[in-house]
C-alpha cells in the first residue's frame, strides 16, 4: 500500500455550481444520464467490465483444469496422471469460486444502481427549482413590478418543498446503499479468499505427494501411484472443508433498517408529491433545533414528523 | 465442489500409439508444436488469457476506486466523501493485489514452459528411433538378407541409448517442474487471499463508521465527519497489517534439488549425445534389480551411475 492515503486527484477545487439541466453524452451507446448520476453511471459500467473479467478468469481456470488433467493422462506416468487430474479438480473449483465472486459482485452492483437511479430522479426537482429561481431573478431585474413575480414565488415555495423531500430521500438512500454495497463487496472478497485458501492449502498437500526423485536412463517409474488413496482423501477433505465453510465476518450495523418505502425515517409519513399535499400529522412535541432550511419548509405550511436520533418519535410541525 | 472427483472426460481409452513425427497447426498464429508438447502448449496459452483477465480486473478495480472517490466528493456530503475516498484506497490496493497475483501466475507459467520445452526437445529423439525401427521392420520383410539391416540395427542401438537419456530427462523435469509450478500457483492464490482478507476486513470497519440514520426533509447532515480520525486509523492499520504479512504456507519438499544441469540425479554424470559417448565412471557396486530396458542400455556398452533412493551413491555399470 505504497500510496497516499487518498487516491483522489487534487487538481484544484473545481466546485461545480448548482447543476444545470444539461444532458450530455455519458456513453458511446448514446444513453443519456442526468448530470447528478453520471459519475455513478460510469462506475457501474466499469464494475461491469471488472465482473466480466472475473467471469472470464473463472472460465479459463476451469478450462485449464481440464487441459492439465488431459495432459497428465498423456504423460503415461500414473503418478503424474493422478496428481494432475486431482490438481485439476481443485483448479476447477478455484475457477468456480471466481465465478461465484463475480455473481456476488453483481449483487453489489445492483445496490449501487439504486443510488444512481435515485440521483437520476432527483435531478429534475433540482433543475425545476433552479429554473424558477432564475426566472424570478430575471423578472425582478427587467420588470420589478410584474404580476408574474408573486405567482412564481408561490410556485418556488412548492418546488422547494418538493426538492427538500427529494434531497432527504437522496441522502438517505445514498448512505444506506453505499454501506450495503461495500458490505456486500467486502464480504464477497472475504468469501472468495477464504474458500480459495481452503482449496489452495489442500492443493499444496496434493503436490507434496508427487515424488520428484530423479531417475537415471533406463530406470522406470513404478506404474502405480502409492499416494493414490491419500490423494483421494485430500480431495474429500477439501470438499468437506468447503461444505463446512461459514462466513466469519462481523455484521455491519445499519441504522436505516426501518426506513419506509418513502425513504424517510420509520414511522414517519410524508407526502410531498408535485404539489403541496403534506399529510396532516398531529404534532406531539416541538423541538427548537430546527435548521434554517427546515424552518423555511415549515413556514410554508408543511407539516412533517421530524426524526431525532435521541427520540425517534419526536415530531416537528408547522 | 459438486462434481465428480475427477474432471477428466472418460470418452473411451483412445490410447495414442507411439507418436509419429507429424507437425500440425497448434495455433492460429501458425506456431507449430511437436505432438508431445501440444497439450501443454495450449494450456500455457490458456493461462496467458487467465492472467490477462486478472490484470484487467486489477486495472478496472483501481479505476473504480478513483471513480468512487470522485463520486463521493461530488455528493457534497463530508462523511460520504471521506468514507468513499478511503474505501477507494482499499479498493485500489485490492486491485494492486490482483495485479500482483497475475505476476505470480506469470512465474508459474514460466515453470510450465520448462516442461513444454523439454517435451518439444524429446520428440525428435522418439521420432528418430521409431523411424529406424520401422525401416528395419520394412527391410526385414522385403529384403531379409539386406546388408543395410545390421547397420540400421547398430544405429538403432545408439538411438535407443539417446532416447533413454531423453526420456529420463523428461520424467525428471516433468515431475520436478509440475510440483514447482503448482507450488507457485497455490502459494500465489493463498497470498492474494490473505492480503485481500486483510484489506476487506478493514474495509468493513470503515463502512461501519458511515452513519446511515435517515433524515427528514429540511434536516441537514453535520458538515464534519466525526469518524474522520478513526477512518484514517483504519487505513493506517490496513497498511501496517499488509506490511507485516508473512507467508504462512508450509514448504513443499523437493527430492530433486540436487539434480544437475544434465537433469540427472545429483553426483551423476552422463553423457549421451548424438552418438554413444557415455562418461566412464568407475562402478562401485553392482545391483541386480536392473530393469529390462536398463539392461539393454548397459549391454550396448554404456556405463552410468544408477540412482537408488536408499543409497544415492550406488552405481550400476556395464
Amino acid at each position: 500500500m505504497n500510496r497516499a492515503l487518498s487516491i483522489r486527484s487534487r487538481k484544484g477545487e473545481k466546485k461545480e455550481d448548482a447543476p444545470k439541466h444539461r444532458f450530455t453524452m455519458a456513453s458511446l451507446r448514446g444513453i443519456q444520464q442526468p448530470e447528478l448520476s453520471k459519475k455513478l453511471f460510469k462506475l457501474i459500467k466499469s464494475e461491469n467490465h471488472a465482473i466480466g473479467n472475473y467471469e472470464a478468469a473463472g472460465r479459463e481456470r476451469i478450462g485449464i483444469a481440464s487441459q492439465l488433467s488431459e495432459w497428465g493422462e498423456s504423460t503415461n506416468d500414473e503418478t503424474v496422471s493422478d496428481i494432475s487430474d486431482k490438481i485439476g479438480v481443485l483448479l476447477s473449483e478455484l475457477g468456480e469460486q471466481e465465478d461465484h465472486f463475480a455473481q456476488n459482485l453483481e449483487d453489489y452492483r445492483t445496490v449501487l444502481k439504486t443510488i444512481r437511479n435515485m440521483e437520476g430522479s432527483v435531478q429534475p426537482s433540482r433543475d425545476q427549482r433552479q429554473k424558477t429561481m432564475d426566472e424570478i431573478a430575471k423578472l425582478k431585474h427587467k420588470e420589478p413590478e410584474s404580476a408574474k413575480i408573486p405567482t412564481l414565488e408561490q410556485q418556488l415555495v412548492r418546488e422547494e418543498a418538493q426538492n427538500l423531500v427529494a434531497e432527504a430521500q437522496l441522502t438517505n438512500i445514498t448512505r444506506q446503499k453505499l454501506k450495503e454495497a461495500y458490505d456486500l463487496h467486502f464480504a464477497a472478497t472475504i468469501e472468495r479468499a477464504e474458500k480459495q485458501i481452503i482449496l489452495a492449502k489442500h492443493g499444496r498437500r496434493l503436490i507434496d505427494l508427487l515424488d520428484d526423485t530423479p531417475v537415471v536412463p533406463g530406470d522406470t517409474r513404478p506404474n502405480v501411484f502409492e499416494g493414490a488413496s491419500q490423494a483421494r482423501q485430500i480431495l474429500n477433505d477439501a470438499e468437506a472443508d468447503l461444505r463446512e465453510w461459514q462466513p466469519s465476518i462481523e455484521a455491519i450495523t445499519y441504522k436505516s433498517q426501518g426506513m419506509g418505502s418513502n425513504l424517510m425515517p420509520a414511522e414517519e409519513s410524508i407526502e410531498a408529491q408535485s404539489g403541496i399535499s403534506a399529510a396532516e400529522i398531529a404534532p406531539e412535541e416541538s423541538k427548537a433545533d430546527h435548521s434554517k432550511v427546515a424552518e423555511r419548509y415549515r413556514s410554508n405550511g408543511l407539516s412533517f414528523q421530524r426524526y431525532s436520533p435521541l427520540n425517534p418519535t419526536t415530531t416537528g410541525s408547522i
